[in-house]
């Protein structure tokens, strides 16, 4: 297949800035990067995208993917990103069918989420047939703990949520930006551009870990990714649930150290109790 | 000055779900309401916004006061919420000037962000003067503690982002919702209705708090309510911080306990480092 012509144009992640304290101090301390890059396809402005820039190209392929503006990735032949100017010029093959009227509709969602979701998305959630996927709580463990090693960002400056895409407990890929949107954006970038990716099997499936909560638009982007089990640290709101469930997705959330809730799909889930720990009796 | 009519419309706020902890065992526990308001405007469908719900009139106003979709309270006439058909009809006395044009340019924000920030409100940012604001150290730990007591869905559901209005260190609302720009933006409608709302001075000035990131929109959007400091449990993007340094306006993040970190407009806190708490040297 001909896979699209990608710059791969880097900038710094984080920036140093000064602050004071409660003691009346100084500090010197990093804050994430945040920088406005304007797609462009064809050289129609589509949308500017605040972000931390680690991966811009992966990024607008993702965004292009996961808003279904285009059909595959035949259909992009270049992605330029140019940072001197912040913008990213998308180069398709044929263009883009009916881009106005697809870019037309709003759906402000929710939490930190790409607010704005052209088309409607939840009109294709029903067609979504997801693969068959079963997770043991061993591998749920593993990808906590691999998230846990992860260096990152987040660590160093703070204020960017992570997203990582797993095969079983194996990490396949570890994304950080300032909005959850744009890390689950560059992840179905960086899929799409996977050719040789070996493929999941039902006990080593797909599984899409995020910092963030389990919103409506996390669990749609997740299904049409054909991610199947989706892990968070924190919850998920009813959105989210109602359409996982609707989806048969397995959605847990809450999960620390040992610790998680499994709200929907739990037949997905294979329970080892035993791995579990119980947390000592107050007092004990 | 005639006051919009507005309806009450209520609706829960939590929901209770069964789900599956890392014993094994069901469990049941509530999770945060989500639910979408599609907001039309002299019967033009304008945006779906996914809210919590709690005071959908307000929120309405201030997405259209911050979207600056309405130049005054006085331009609207009504705002009906029904949730049956989830749907906010506001009628306005004459109409609004070139929504098309001024509803078509889309910035996807960061964070918790609305993500479609209609029109360009950095535009507007080097227009705005900030009053007179000095908070005292006192008064910030005052504001902190209030959060920190203040009942919410927060703690019986999680996943919600909490906003606060404070004049020194007293709470004038707390708003909760989904996503926090539906928070702020209640907070802003609420603002817009309180004719009778003492002035601020400057030493007990308006003080606007979020459990979220202090992201570029929080900051715009503070500024444009007239509130010159902002704090958080949270920490700064780069765009936030650009954009604050920018306006002068007093950025705190990290607010936990006695600890915060002082970004930008450190002039505005007056510090009282003998309040804070030293941490006990490891191992003592």
């Amino acid at each position: 297949m001909t896979r699209p012509v990608l710059t791969e144009a880097r900038a710094p992640l984080t920036r140093g800035v000064e602050v004071v304290n409660e003691h009346g101090e100084r500090e010197a301390i990093s804050i994430p990067a945040e920088r406005d890059l304007t797609v462009y396809v064809d050289k129609r402005e589509l949308v500017t995208l605040m972000t931390l820039g680690a991966h811009p190209e992966w990024l607008v392929l993702g965004y292009l993917r996961n808003q279904r503006l285009v059909e595959g990735l035949a259909a992009v032949e270049s992605v330029t990103v140019d940072w001197e100017v912040g913008a990213a010029a998308v180069k398709t093959r044929s263009g883009i069918e009916r881009i106005e009227e697809r870019t037309a509709k709003r759906v402000v969602t929710t939490g930190c989420g790409q607010g704005s979701v052209f088309g409607d998305l939840m009109a294709d959630v029903d067609g979504i047939a997801l693969p068959e996927a079963r997770l043991t709580q061993a591998q749920l463990y593993g990808v906590v703990n691999a998230i846990r090693l992860q260096e990152s960002t987040y660590k160093s400056a703070g204020s960017v949520h992570g997203c990582a895409l797993f095969r079983g407990e194996q990490m396949l890929l570890f994304v950080e930006d300032v909005g959850r949107h744009n890390a689950i954006d560059t992840i179905a970038g960086w899929m799409w551009l996977q050719q040789d990716l070996p493929p999941a099997t039902p006990d080593e499936p797909l599984v899409f870990y995020t910092t963030g909560r389990l919103t409506s638009e996390m669990v749609i982007k997740s299904a049409q990714m054909g991610v199947a089990i989706v892990v968070s640290r924190s919850g998920i709101t009813q959105m989210g649930y109602e359409i996982a469930e609707r989806l048969g997705l397995c959605t847990i959330g809450r999960a620390t150290n040992r610790h998680f809730l499994c709200y929907t799909g739990s037949e997905r889930l294979l329970l080892q109790p035993e791995l579990a720990v119980r947390p000592r009796p107050v007092g004990a």
